[in-house]
């Protein structure tokens, strides 16, 4: 049994990538541990993007605090136990730290870890990746909120990362036409020919916004968004009408400023949902509103005020008063 | 009978406010109509924000075209009809055009037009305001998209508008906390004091935003967005986890260069749902994804791929080669 533990230490908040000094690698003592806990050797760590986000700031996460261990979701064993629920030899993952040896103490703050069965077919690593963090992204995100339906075109950006490249093949499960972006021919190569996606758009080429048209001729219906920035705008563009957009990542702009401050950083990590609203979508159900509005106005519930501006040669004066602040209420030209 | 009908022309698309001669006034003699069609004398057009937008460029309506007679919504009484649901005296609103009579042609391309019901304590006006455009607004937004809770914090910018002042009723209708954004003091002061809102924020105050946070100590759970912009950038600064954003205007952009450059204003034309996801939120559904990926990476259905890593001292690179494109699927460091 060794008696040092290596760790990576958060020393600074990094601008733009990672500096050398950002991270600084220790020795520490090896842990004891108590009861009711365990102490696991860590085998592999997942490298995820919002882990440069844990490095910056506090969002749905509190910010990684400078001189601990940096957070990282890892695989781990355990090698030794004084937890009912853990012996030795057991494999879990949970959020280790970049650390080679971390301890499992479910009742306190280190309660992500959770035991991994032993499955043929399946690496020690599927469970950082396919049946990890990522699998689990993609499912959740395809299967609740895009809900890909038979002839659907789905869009997915960083195709060729661990999640976008499992949300691309679980619309091809579901029947989607599904186009991929990313960056670099070996990227587009390996989303095409070995994940089967219909179309991959190398967004480093210079005419990647026509080759996206291209390639998603019945507009877009599903956005799987991991990288914001330009990339969704130009998805955004080519989107159909009740088009739904998986708000997943915003990489391009992590290392870039404080993504907390861009609206679209507040929607992904607060969750929220907004909906483009247009009501002539509602037009046919005007009855049920007018019927409802009326009994609300009728019994005091409702109040309304107007600004009549005489006139029909007024009406373009009227138009600005709406940008200028000029009325109150409902603002009608009498005509 | 009148012999000539006055009408405003889109002579020039504005670029910021409406400037003169955008819209012309000119006078052209009275339509004829033939069988199948009403002539209808407008007493009331509508100015609703979203004509600057018709004005400008293609979006949920094509842009109305130069030298056409400018869109508006209106409410008119028939004249003179050879239209079997038409009669003289008949009060209808519908898409009039900014002009003093109009053409109903319900079979054509005018086919927006829908008779008002004489209602003793509604005026004509109302079609227009509260039983009209905007009231119809207010409750499909609020009713099928924001779904008020009691108790919830409702946030409502514009308030003072036609839309903003009854979504704002509707609120406190279903027992939420309202709090309206407009601005200047005899705005804030109709909608708390006559409307019934909780609060108001000035923004023309430059303390505005202490003042939202004081008027918001929960928080907010559903924006009612008629603004966008800077307004908008600090009510999702506040908003709750999985809180829900009624896209329904962005008017100040509408003046400023082309707001279907921007993404927002993409998700309001096109009515799409945007999102914000973290995986975390589901992690009490872990096995339900994990069984189903797992089946499906059995049966060859799903693919991954692995970037692996050695040696922890190489995980800061790890970290940035997520951002430079250097990984292909899932980056693991290997301790």
């Amino acid at each position: 049994m060794p008696t040092a533990n290596r760790q990576l230490i958060l020393r600074s908040r990094p601008k733009g990538l990672l500096a050398p000094g950002d991270l600084e690698l220790v020795q520490t003592p090896l842990p004891t541990i108590q009861d009711g806990q365990a102490l696991a050797k860590v085998k592999y760590l997942s490298v995820d993007p919002t882990m440069r986000v844990w490095m910056a700031h506090d969002t749905y996460l509190p910010a990684v605090a400078i001189a601990e261990v940096m957070r990282a979701a890892g695989f781990a064993e355990v090698v030794e136990s004084r937890h009912k629920d853990f012996k030795k030899g057991d494999k879990v993952v949970g959020l280790t730290g970049m650390q080679e040896y971390c301890i499992l103490d479910p009742a306190g703050k280190r309660s992500s870890f959770r035991k991994v069965p032993p499955i043929p077919f399946l690496s020690d690593t599927a469970f950082l990746g396919v049946l990890g963090i990522n699998g689990i992204t993609a499912y959740f995100g395809m299967m609740d909120i895009a809900k890909p339906q038979n002839g659907e075109t789905l869009v997915v950006s960083a195709a060729a990362g661990a999640t976008g490249s499992i949300a691309g093949q679980i619309g091809k499960i579901h029947g989607c036409r599904v186009v991929g972006i990313a960056g670099g021919p070996e990227k587009c190569k390996w989303i095409t020919e070995e994940l089967g996606f219909d179309a991959a758009i190398d967004y480093k080429q210079p005419d990647w916004k026509e080759k996206l048209a291209t390639a998603t001729p019945k507009g877009i219906d599903i956005d799987f968004e991991n990288v914001g920035g330009e990339i969704m705008h130009e998805v955004l563009e080519r989107m159909n009408l009740h088009g739904r957009v998986v708000l997943c990542g915003l990489i391009s702009g992590y290392t870039k400023g404080d993504p907390a401050l861009e609206s679209f950083a507040k929607v992904l990590v607060k969750r929220l949902r907004v909906q483009g609203f247009i009501v002539m979508d509602y037009m046919d159900r005007y009855m049920e509103a007018a019927t409802q509005l009326g009994k609300w106005k009728m019994f005091g519930k409702l109040k309304d005020r107007e600004t009549i501006v005489e006139g029909l040669e007024k009406a373009p004066d009227a138009i600005n008063m709406l940008f200028t602040g000029g009325n109150i209420g409902k603002l009608i030209v009498k005509v």
